[in-house]
């Protein structure tokens, strides 16, 4: 019997790994690279990539090709990937070319099965011929490929990086729960260095360029089963295979949410798309349809795309869409009320009984409504009455808290009474703060407690009418 | 003859002086300043002013006022104002309400015909006998106030600074050309110090209360002669008296852009203002006509007010909405695109020989259309014959380069550049740039300069759209 229920159990490893194998799994957690065109010039592509491994902290074991150099900054050169003596699971290829079809017929004799192609020069220079040709030598050898033209892979924690562009140029990413999938690379490489900045935290940055065997559908399928991705952001000009796409994106829609800003929604976005991928960006109208269709939600301005991840990524699912407002600052309270109608969610009306409690406790200098209006006299103590009470009072489902750190009497352990709100996981709560003082000491102990906090009003209700949408298309 | 001409020239400057007089310019550049109310007690409002003036730099002398102490960290108290012994411009109020109206009294034997009244507890807290006795008895003396319950004035220039929140609480604003009128005070702290942060300098920031007897009207006509203020920010919950606000604001309008958002423009944010500052908002529709019927500008969201108002504030008048975009990222130039067509502006067709020449010159690498896409081999040197050829061809109006400095070929010089460009003063150019290293090295080299700079292609073509749009109302 527990032999039986051994050889089951094995039987089923066996079965994950060979899923494993020909999934996609190795362009993140490959044990050994090769990294195939490393020049001993530091302006050199490859040789960047190499120092990423050099510098940084890659889980698994790396090695150099190049047959023109014997060792570059004291690391072995293999003149060919099959001189490399051990099981190599990724080839990152960064030559020229028109050397790459070589490249991959040696990848091929080596067993290698997947590879990142970083090297520019085929469709989108016009070379077709190159492209098809690389194309069948992948599908005859059955080798995926992330590329060509693009910056590659990026995984927060297996610490795999081969991205071109030195860190002085393109800040990594903090570890975190977002992936985010971008076909252009000078577009990927623009947010992820401008988010890493503004805090946000990432699974895996994928830039996939030509997507020669490997798109941004199968990126999805994978990312939908993996663990450690929470929300998945995409950056689209166009999708090829419009019908595997709505097949693969509503299944994994139904396990987190995805996210997309589409580039080409207007007739002459989709001219300049034609300059830039070379790819059709289609009928606007059709692909809002099919995204809402899918379960996907759009977002209508990249800046957006991460604000409204990073709430998705945080938050307990809300119950329904009635917003209490916590203030104690009217004027930004307003603009809160005006910014949840506009998104078409609702003002919550609390409990007679949270009010009166709450009336008596104020000793009637706050205004107990929708917002419930601190005021300037509003301390952390008030703060944690109000979010308790709103925590508990069934008539309202999401809590904003504005908590305006210039008011003299707010103390700096209002991040305390925000972060125990948060991890009690009843309710989305959401914070705006603004200020310079509570952004160098406030906002990171909030953020690495993995609260949602806003500078403005209008972007946190923003973010929560994407969270509403995102259960109600997906429940 | 000559001595005519000196008598006219004298009647003229009397005529001048006695206009500021009875005007609102001893409210930002007194000669001397009386602060009522300084406490020895660091915490309490009077103090933190006081402070104000000790630490900073403020261009004229102050005279602290309290009847309990002798002096103050060294500075003489004098028991009343009467007891100073030189004339006072302007009486600053941290007294208790109930002592208002005998401060008042006081100042006018003085013969002070300005206050800035900071104490709260009037008409906000349901106090209507005060405010009516206050209110005549600042007709009876002539006295003009800024207030009650306000932060008061903050003026770049001559350094008055009657804001009671400490600066590690609320940093002040750099100097600047925008002018910020904001009933609220909390919400104008928040964006004051967060807009300090984005490098947006201020002329001006006034945070005017009840506005008892002078109102956004009256700032915003004084402000419309104000040779430091380019742009006019409004953040509004409503407007008293609207024909008398209709037409200062369209004489205003006439002589430079007034940017205005207005909170409650819903029926539920409309309730939020009558529990904040007891103003009735009005019917969204009809200001919306208003505003735009006086000229005035309005935004949707409170983060734009200031983005915008950086635009209008640094740019030339184009003379046209036909934009031409030059990027280094193809994916960026697909959004810019998107944004032009959305917001209404029209994307530049480039004359014939600029695109001969200019593909000449980028040997075929480039895509010289709309966008012109240098791709990631764009240099320094690119962005500036693009740049140079898009000044001057006619068939383009305003010019947006998108510099994605994680590009591998794009230099620190590339400011250089970009400043020459801006400095002709032919047509308006915007940058879009984004990334860690470029905000910390090359975007304050640019913001000294007055170049716009945004993170987002959608933020800038905004921008440019109320730009456009400033000029086509007003001309």
């Amino acid at each position: 019997m527990y032999t039986f229920k051994r050889y089951i159990k094995q039987i089923y490893a066996n079965t994950i790994m060979a899923k494993k194998e020909a999934g996609l799994e190795k362009f993140f957690y490959p044990k050994s690279v090769a990294i195939i065109g490393v020049s001993a010039n530091p302006k050199k592509l490859g040789h960047v990539i190499f120092r990423n491994f050099l510098d940084g902290k890659f889980s698994g074991k790396y090695f150099l090709v190049n047959p023109n150099e014997k060792n570059i900054l004291g690391q072995t050169c293999y003149p060919n990937i099959h001189d490399i003596p051990e099981k190599v699971d990724l080839a990152i290829i960064a030559t020229p070319a028109l050397t790459v079809l070589e490249v991959i017929e040696d990848c091929a004799k080596k067993g290698v099965k997947h590879a990142v192609i970083i090297s520019a020069g085929f469709e989108e220079v016009g070379n077709f011929l190159l492209r098809d040709r690389l194309k069948s030598k992948l599908n005859k050898h059955g080798i995926k490929v992330i590329g060509p033209n693009c910056l590659g892979v990026y995984d927060s924690s297996s610490l795999l990086d081969t991205l071109f562009l030195p860190p002085q140029r393109l800040e990594r990413p903090k570890i975190g729960e977002i992936a985010f999938l971008c076909q252009s690379g000078s577009a990927g490489a623009a947010l992820i260095d401008l988010s890493s900045e503004n805090g946000f935290g990432f699974s895996k940055f994928i830039s996939y360029g030509n997507a020669i065997n490997v798109d941004e559908t199968d990126l999805i399928e994978y990312l939908g089963s993996d663990p450690k991705t929470k929300v998945i952001c995409l950056f689209s000009e166009g999708v090829k295979d419009g019908k595997k796409f709505m097949r693969v994106a509503r299944a994994a829609s139904k396990k987190k949410p995805i996210l997309v800003m589409k580039g080409g929604m207007t007739a002459e976005g989709s001219r300049a798309i034609l300059s830039h991928t070379g790819a059709l960006a289609g009928d606007p109208e059709i692909y809002k349809g099919a995204f809402r269709q899918a379960g996907l939600l759009q977002v209508e301005c990249i800046e957006e795309l991460f604000q409204i991840a990073h709430l998705l990524q945080t938050s307990v699912r809300p119950k329904g869409n009635r917003v209490q407002v916590i203030t104690n600052g009217g004027g930004f309270g307003v603009l809160a009320t005006d910014a949840i109608i506009k998104n078409g969610l609702r003002i919550a009306v609390m409990d007679e009984s949270t009010r009166k409690k709450l009336t008596k406790k104020f000793t009637n200098i706050a205004v107990v409504k929708n917002p419930i209006d601190l005021t300037g006299n509003g301390t952390t103590q008030w703060f944690k009455e109000a979010i308790d009470a709103a925590i508990r009072d069934r008539s309202i489902d999401i809590i904003l808290a504005i908590t305006l750190y210039q008011a003299p009497l707010l103390g700096q352990d209002i991040a305390e009474v925000l972060i125990k709100a948060h991890d009690v996981k009843k309710k989305p709560i959401i914070v705006v703060a603004t200020g310079q003082e509570f952004r160098k000491t406030i906002k990171p102990k909030l953020e690495k407690n993995g609260v949602p906090v806003y500078e403005f009003p209008e972007k946190a209700v923003l973010a929560i009418k994407y969270l509403v949408d995102y259960y109600s298309l997906n429940s």
